[in-house]
């Protein structure tokens, strides 16, 4: 957000301490300062982004994945999407993970928005892509893994992601992202990227 | 989702260790057995949930609120959150933050979905509220923060969050969930509470 370009920083950083680090994040804690002179604590985690996608083919159908949210303690329909590592680039990751979870690889490939999933504790941006030219290949799911394919009109897909209880963030967003785009292509341009 | 009500829960959890706690969440990791025997730990952010409000005035105006995201190094424009603490009610949590942070009270609240905003790494479920019958107070601000307040037509709104770089995810969800629940008005239901 550039709209209040005036406003210097509120924050300054002071130190930054990694607490834990883990394969998918690190978790941090930074002291700081604001303008007023207070000082604070910050925990958060700490990560390189991620990359989701909605496959889309010519007929008007999506694919979805279904796997097992830990965290959630339920089976969650969402659209593919992983966690980036330093250096990767967002659409190799988007393209990675659309293989191994769905089992699809794609030609056409458009980045459609970006997003922080959850500003308040993670830096994480999301970074979406739809995905078209489809062709079905083997998911590779690690042994433990068992995640689920299902193809569906768009708006099935819609209406399953808002009606789950709870509904996937991350999905949602991706919902809103391709509405956009897809105003956008049948506007005519030829080259209808937006990041 | 109960769509795989067949499938027993895959992760069986051996034992949870609470690695920091601060006023705003705690950081835990969970030792845990899947069904194919293999093991494994999972790092997360443990948090009571949290509650969300859009303020919809008659006019079809709504209010959104601008403030520095210290993880995101940006002003961000977000409808009103605030994070939960045991015990709490979603509704009270929604009415406190959109009085502190918006400087307005409401008479008319529904709820109108709920969604996890970071599945992969916290558990926080995020309830959304709209509120309407709107009156103007004061903010209540810690004196540290810097909230600035934005009155605009949701057509104007949604504009600007989706188009925000990069926009935020836990806004976008409330986007969808209130086309759901005013296409449900318009249809003529005197209470279209849907949660």
């Amino acid at each position: 957000m550039s709209s209040v370009p005036e406003s210097p920083t509120p924050f300054v950083r002071l130190s930054r301490e990694v607490v834990v680090e883990n394969p998918w994040h690190r978790y941090c804690m930074d002291r700081y300062t604001q303008r007023d002179g207070s000082a604070g604590t910050y925990h958060y985690v700490d990560i390189a982004g991620s990359a989701a996608t909605i496959p889309l083919f010519s007929d008007g159908t999506v694919v979805l994945v279904e796997g097992f949210r830990y965290l959630l303690d339920c089976w969650l329909l969402e659209f593919p999407i992983g966690g980036m590592q330093a250096g990767e680039s967002a659409l190799s990751v988007a393209q990675r993970e659309l293989e191994e979870e769905a089992g699809l690889v794609a030609c056409d490939w458009h980045s459609i928005g970006s997003f922080a999933p959850y500003k308040g504790v993670s830096n994480e941006i999301c970074h979406y892509f739809v995905a078209r030219d489809l062709e079905w290949t083997a998911q590779r799911l690690e042994p433990s893994e068992d995640i689920r394919v299902h193809r569906m009109p768009l708006g099935d897909a819609r209406r399953r992601l808002l009606d789950a209880r709870p509904a996937d963030g991350q999905s949602l967003a991706g919902l809103l992202f391709l509405d956009r785009w897809l105003a956008c292509e049948s506007g005519g341009a030829l080259d209808c990227e937006l990041h």
